[in-house]
């Protein structure tokens, strides 16, 4: 059995080097560059009045005629000479020979004519060409996470599509005789099935969607066909109550025949002991533990970190933080344990119902705190590390 | 001119109350509940092994004769007498008369017999029919925000539908005669239209997906039209450059017409002042300003939380926290400031470029530093407040 240290390692060891992709930038959003971006255009693409007022060339004359007017997304090619105005509005074209803007509310109107009441700064209210970015600037770099002010930039700028690093493919292969799908009322010896949707769940909030779910029933024949298809249909693999003492041969069978190869199996911690990665060529494969908080624990833990190494994210996924124990907790299992908790402040409330069976205090948590299997007992107001869920 | 704290009070009181609709499970994920789930079944369903082991009537003999097997999702119907064990696995139905399960690994197998080499507590390994919940028990309370272990939970419990908070419906209106659809070079006095897919991307990462887009160009008849036809489809209207002294009476006549009655116009802050909220019944409209860095600014602050409250959730948006500045910052405004701010730890850097046409400065930020409109000078290691943006 090896450590949670281990296990980490040995999976960050056989990491699969994302893949570079081109997409609309309506896709980007939540992607990591894949290469840098340089600006197509000048931005502002034209010098342009950053207000609503006058184009003026400066001078101490007051006075100014009104010769025409410009507003947004005109082109009409004023040129002004001492003594001229342009009437003119936020974002349009500066007039040929302005240097200044005057803003509205620093004239008074006369006839034609327009009298500074306040002189501007020479060069006051003007955007110059390119002084936010030259044509070939280095918009943003390989490796940005890609937000909405990134999509507003790059479409501001007339890019289109982008190269970013794609988002593996996700399968969830269901195993279990005792699995009923709801909807009917349950037979005796069964439970409903709810793996595949929480982890579905689990997948799409954190940037993975339409993952494939496959259900296959004890007959290995027909398990070995399904693994066969879900491997060629997806990057990584989980599969869920696949492996326990119960079935072992059974499944791991069906992924030894299509050449998945075992990287390790089990874990020294709680809940989530009996974790098995696998490895075949590019495909990764989870095998999570049947019970539902394990399994989630493991995905968290496990299975998101290396989905988002595969897409190109470098920094944590879910972030660490440290608050203080609200009551003291044992631990004499000499396992890694991973506790729901609720954090407020830096309070942090161990929740009852930590059985790996159980899915309702997780529901109620926003972290799982972190005990080290070397640590017999943490005391009341003691430090603890703890990953945020981001649940809401 | 109002202020801030005047502009978020006043749209809280027009706050539309959140209506409840009906959902599958799939559906749920990041909504809020909007009734009570009281559980339908008991859970677990049944008394089941919490190991892979032997199920028996606890004696002090330690032999015991192994009389069948049962597997989860069996249901055999066993019942055992003194001196008698059932091969189980986790999961599985407890045979009638047991009260223990051995594991596995406190046993010595000699042929039909098991002997116990370590005695288990009396009741050990036994998930007890309706420990965790009773049927008609409360699951979750109304106001619960669904994560995927809700999901998990529910699933498990076999229910299928739920009552959640619906997710209004929300459209963007886009003006400006200066503006060009990307695709092709840009035309003199033109600038590409960007505001539409970073709103629609704000949006969408923050829960509130298949946005309407409106396109409108200065006529008067059509703009009507457009705006009587986007408020019917829609529950939140957002106008992206609609109102600037400029066109102020142009799209406020075409709102006006549609009956939309102005609640505010202009907010005392930085960038940002020219937004305009209105409403008609349940209908909301903010008119954002069309610089992109402050029409997201609105966003974040004014628009996501109205969204926010009529989906339900009664907590924060955007977390606020509090870290110390990395540089003096002068406010020689008068007025509130947002300022785009990198934050490490807590120290809090504000970034270069904070005009209102920038974004640059926004897609490297990761918080909003709110600096009142009091204030005139945050000195070096001053503490401030500052929205997270929760950009990866």
């Amino acid at each position: 059995m090896i450590s949670v240290r281990q296990a980490l390692s040995l999976i960050q060891k056989h990491t699969v080097t994302p893949v570079a992709t081109e997409v609309h930038i309506e896709q980007a959003l939540g992607q990591v560059l894949a290469k840098d971006i340089l600006s197509p255009i000048a931005m502002p693409p034209f010098t342009q009045s950053a207000m609503d007022g006058y184009a003026i060339r400066l001078s101490t004359d007051p006075k100014y005629k009104v010769i025409g007017e410009s507003k947004a997304g005109d082109n009409i090619g004023y040129e002004i000479k001492k003594g001229e105005a342009v009437r003119i509005f936020t974002g349009a074209v500066i007039p040929e020979y302005t240097d200044t803007v005057v803003i509205q509310e620093h004239v008074e109107i006369k006839g034609n004519n327009i009298f500074i009441t306040k002189l501007p700064a020479k060069g006051a209210n003007i955007r110059l060409k390119g002084e936010q970015l030259s044509k070939n600037d280095l918009v943003l770099t390989k490796g940005h996470k890609i937000n909405e002010a990134s999509i507003g930039l790059l479409a501001g700028l007339g890019v289109q599509k982008l190269k970013i690093f794609q988002t593996p493919k996700t399968g969830i292969l269901v195993t279990g005789n005792e699995l009923q799908v709801a909807g009917t009322p349950l037979i005796a010896g069964k439970i409903y099935e709810s793996n595949s949707v929480m982890l579905k769940s689990a997948l799409k909030r954190n940037g993975f969607g339409n993952t494939n779910i496959y259900n296959v029933r004890d007959d290995i024949s027909y398990t070995n066909k399904v693994i066969k298809k879900a491997l060629s249909e997806n990057d990584v693999l989980l599969i869920s109550g696949g492996i326990s003492v119960g079935k072992y041969d059974f499944v791991r069978e069906a992924l030894l025949s299509n050449s998945v190869k075992e990287v390790f199996y089990k874990i020294n911690q709680k809940p989530g002991k009996p974790l098995w990665f696998g490895a075949r060529d590019k495909k990764r494969v989870f095998a999570l533990p049947g019970n539902p908080a394990a399994s989630l624990v493991c995905f968290y833990i496990y299975v998101l970190p290396e989905l988002r190494r595969q897409k190109g994210f470098t920094n944590r996924d879910l972030k660490i933080s440290s608050g203080k124990l609200s009551r003291a907790q044992e631990n004499r299992s000499g396992k890694s344990l991973f506790l729901k908790a609720k954090v407020n402040n830096t309070s942090v409330e161990i929740l009852d119902g930590q059985s790996s069976a159980m899915l309702h205090s997780f529901s109620q948590a926003n972290a799982l705190v972190l005990i080290p299997e070397s640590k017999k007992i943490i005391e009341e107001g003691e430090k603890v590390e703890y990953l945020e869920l981001g649940y809401e």
